[in-house]
């Protein structure tokens, strides 16, 4: 049993001291960070959320203290008073915020003792991922996970000041909501009360915000927990949180000013700055510059089109793609000349991964110009070719001739690969942009049909909702996303607010009558009582504390995360439960 | 398809357009509440979020805009551009906030249309609440629910605001995490990929809090959903919010001055002052006074012992109780004495749901004592038993014998009853109090055990831990709850912070090694490694929204409540899902 702290009060939090309280009286209480014995003085740091503080256990305040001071031990709890000392001169400790004093004890209580802990509570550490969660108590400890901890307080803190400053509400929507059988796998819930009926987890509040608008609250946020049971890929969770709003009675350029202001407040934590005004990108210009809907614009290596070049070439590689609809692209790896015959075979191999055929390249070297297809090209398209990727001496440039979302997948991705393998990003460099003028309907060919981009809420723009019959593909969604630096911060779109147009856009995604009354018909019933014009957002805050945490790991940003095959080593969840309980709601497990 | 308002930006919200903006243009976006036509001219009321406004329409702004104007309808959504003006002195409507102008349209645009709503959407309806939960989102348009979805952000925002101050860092806990068969009944959630196993939602974030402090994170508070499967009472919810904060190096009055200061700022929301300081009472004195550890203080007729009066006397069924460790108790209810011999049945057949064998009574009538046990009972014991309920002609004494358990439950049931059936409560009246020294065990004659309290967690207060093996009913729990007007707002507890002294109350829980083992060893093993003194404290936010949006009804204060049947109306939630989802998830329903 500890030792009491009832007749104690905490006068400061340990890094909270400093030379202003010299001479003062104080009372701090933490964890032994380490202790040292130096001229038959004890030196220990204490530790708390706040940093540490040094203590001195001194014989000449009494053997009885000191003998005390002797039996500490790492991370044991103790309350200490003591009167804080400036340190002479020589002592002065630089590197941490209290390193111009010292706190010399008078009174010593430990409040608990402590093994030796299975993590060093120190920052950099390589203890493997599954210690660090089986003990997560323990990793939280280590300062680094302890201001991610803060950070994120401050960002949801930032949100809600900012959102409600300019008139949200935050509202809670259901977590026990209906099975949506669209988009990801649904977490289950059986009813026990309805038996043979299920809850499903939600995988955003999408429905109940947009009901919210139809209720006239005119603008709703929410830091909402959504589930989604995926197979987990590297960074993903199957409980994730979302910064999530809708608004009334605007365009999307009232919700990209509303979320810029946002944007800038949250990043400014990070010491992040945002620019005045974030540039617009539209679907299409992304696709071909970058071959993604999320440019990393920290660098160049933009993807130029050669079609025109080789579309009359006797190469026939080139020319019959380009003649069969398809396209010729390429990327300039600058001073890539020189790499080595297993590193292009490299770049082919992966580009096949995005169902590429194949991917020639031109290595402009000092000696002269070395390629596998030069022969069967002329030299006015060779000249072309170079031209257009703004080639010169040194250059490797990397062409692929596919359809042209192959070409996009496979370039893109590739650019992506060189530059990361080649530090061609510069560090702290933050490019935002909007991507905007999605197309409404992607086709999916599996399925053999039209299937919603974002999601089958998302309204056309309004110049383009004559074309839903005549040619659905040409429809532009008036949808938007923010990436930074090649990742998805978050996207939106202005809603459908009107049950023809729904019924419509839910006919060409080939839901039949039926489907759509079944699924979604308490929506389409709401649409006809008078809904605003409306349109939302919503960001993944777990990455957006990536990012401003400037860590690359989901779990580092979560208090109690899982992993990746959706376990929690602390608490063993998910567990077996007694037959009694399954009894209950009526359901077995299959064997 | 409605107008577009892409070239249109709203100026005001419809309540705060004032005599401020007379002379000037604004453009207002909502509802039509309603229209009615005077004289030649159509007069609207246009509503959003923020209250109401009229707009004129008059023949003489062209005939093409009043022809547009004729065809609104109660919930069109609408665009207005118009002119604020002055009303003439004679229209002013002092009962709304924009009562002193009028605004004069020169443009409309019809958003939407809208069919006749199924629920008035003003006030005072008498629609039935399922059809108010099936077009939840028309209710929530109606003021009165519009203003307790905007009082719920304020007590949220508020309870952020204040908790941040004070140094706490919000921190979200998981929603899929392990059962924990203590408690009630959890809600279950399948693994697909540890087919076989089950997560669990959590009943409140006890455990997790608990690590928080382990961890170092000092002072955490989240506003949490919890989850508890059981058959739903009056006022309880599957899913529920809690505003949950635990901190560390606290004794209890650090929590009681924080949680002071909280409630102050909550309440005074809704006009509600709070005492300077709110009154102690202790458990035994509560039950004592008021039969009830959440009294009612808003009124009197408190329970007296009756006991020491009547111990001696002939009258057996209460000399007899009081040999046997038994009470008599009283309460007078004031001007009673007149109640019809109906009414005293009925508060017979109350008392007898408590458990009590009888209730004895005694009218002191004008015309002197009446009561069936007077004939038993002597000049002097009666003389006593008035006097101890300090009773008057006109006054009606209620009196149980029994075990001090059902004296306590039948008198402070039936004292509540009789108060708000005869209107003994002052309306506005707000009576707060600690309530204290709990005890730390309960005995369950069912069960044959001692269970906790509160729950297994909670501390001892320190000078009782050495009864724990020699006296464990004697042991006070270093407890509290909050109590108002008979509700309990929140409750709380230090926590044990020792490996030794849990499996001491574990222990004395009747649970083995084994059990400890299993359902908390990762929180045994936690407590090894220097934990600090700590405690904290929870509080329904629901209930408080109740108390300070003045409504006895939780599903006014949820956005999309369920039933009592724990179903949505509105999405059909819990419904049948595609045998395909339950097979990939390894379960089945029985048949």
């Amino acid at each position: 049993m500890g030792e009491t702290i009832k007749d104690l009060t905490r006068t400061h939090r340990c890094g909270e001291v400093s030379l202003a309280d010299a001479q003062n009286k104080v009372t701090i209480m933490g964890w032994v960070q380490k202790r040292r014995d130096h001229g038959g003085v004890i030196f220990t740091d204490i530790r708390d959320r706040s940093g540490i503080v040094q203590v001195v256990f001194n014989p000449e305040q009494g053997s009885k203290l000191f003998e005390k001071a002797d039996t500490l031990r790492s991370e044991y709890v103790v309350a200490i008073v003591g009167e804080v000392e400036a340190r002479p001169e020589g002592n002065i400790n630089p590197e941490i915020a209290t390193g111009e004093i010292e706190i010399k004890a008078e009174e010593l209580r430990i409040l608990d003792q402590a093994k030796t802990p299975p993590i060093q509570i120190e920052d950099d550490i390589d203890t493997g991922e599954d210690v660090r969660l089986k003990y997560r108590y323990l990793d939280l400890r280590r300062p680094k996970m302890t201001k991610l901890m803060q950070l994120r307080h401050q960002i949801t803190k930032t949100t809600r000041d900012y959102l409600s400053e300019k008139g949200f509400l935050e509202i809670e929507t259901p977590i026990l909501t209906k099975s949506t059988p669209e988009g990801a796998r649904d977490y289950l819930v059986p009813s026990r009360i309805n038996q043979g009926h299920f809850f499903a987890l939600p995988q955003s509040p999408q429905i109940f915000k947009q009901l919210l608008m139809v209720s006239g609250l005119d603008r709703y946020f929410q830091i909402a927990r959504c589930f989604r049971d995926e197979d987990l890929r590297a960074n993903r969770q199957p409980e994730f949180t979302q910064i999530d709003m809708e608004l009334s009675f605007v365009n999307k350029e009232d919700i990209f000013a509303i979320t810029e202001g946002l944007m800038q407040e949250i990043f400014a934590l990070a010491d992040i700055d945002l620019p005045e005004q974030i540039e617009w990108l539209s679907y299409q210009e992304a696709m071909a510059r970058f071959g993604s809907d999320k440019p990393d614009l920290r660098f160049g290596m933009e993807l130029k089109d050669l079609s025109a070049v080789v579309a009359e070439s006797d190469f026939n590689i080139f020319s019959g793609t380009v003649k069969n609809g398809g396209q010729v692209k390429g990327i300039n790896f600058k001073g890539g000349a020189d790499s080595a015959r297993s590193v292009i075979d490299g770049f082919e191999d992966y580009v096949k991964l995005f169902k590429a055929k194949g991917l020639a390249w031109i290595a402009l070297k000092e000696e002269g110009l070395k390629s596998p297809i030069a022969k069967f090209l002329s030299d006015s398209e060779l000249a072309a070719i170079q031209q257009e990727l703004d080639a010169e001496p040194g250059d490797l440039l990397l062409l692929v001739a596919d359809k042209p979302k192959v070409v996009a997948a496979a370039l893109g991705n590739l650019r992506l690969k060189i530059a990361h393998e080649n530090d061609l990003i510069p560090v702290e460099s933050y490019k935002f942009a909007w991507i905007v003028d999605f197309p409404l309907f992607e086709y999916n060919e599996d399925e053999d049909r039209f299937v919603a981009k974002h999601h089958p809420f998302t309204a056309p723009v309004e110049e383009d909702i004559e074309l839903l019959d005549s040619d659905p593909a040409a429809v532009r969604a008036d949808a938007y996303d923010l990436v930074l630096n090649g990742e998805e911060l978050g996207g939106g779109s202005i809603r459908i607010n009107n049950r023809a147009l729904q019924e419509k856009v839910f006919s060409a995604l080939a839901l039949t009558p039926e489907e759509q009354q079944d699924k979604f018909g308490f929506m389409l019933e709401a649409f006809e009582y008078g809904t605003p014009p409306h349109g939302g957002i919503a960001f993944g805050l777990d990455r957006l504390m990536m990012i401003t945490g400037r860590t690359d790991s989901i779990r580092d940003v979560i208090a109690f995360p899982k992993t990746q095959r959706a376990t929690s080593p602390l608490t063993d969840a998910p567990s077996q439960v007694a037959e009694k309980q399954l009894h209950e709601l009526g359901i077995s497990i299959r064997s």
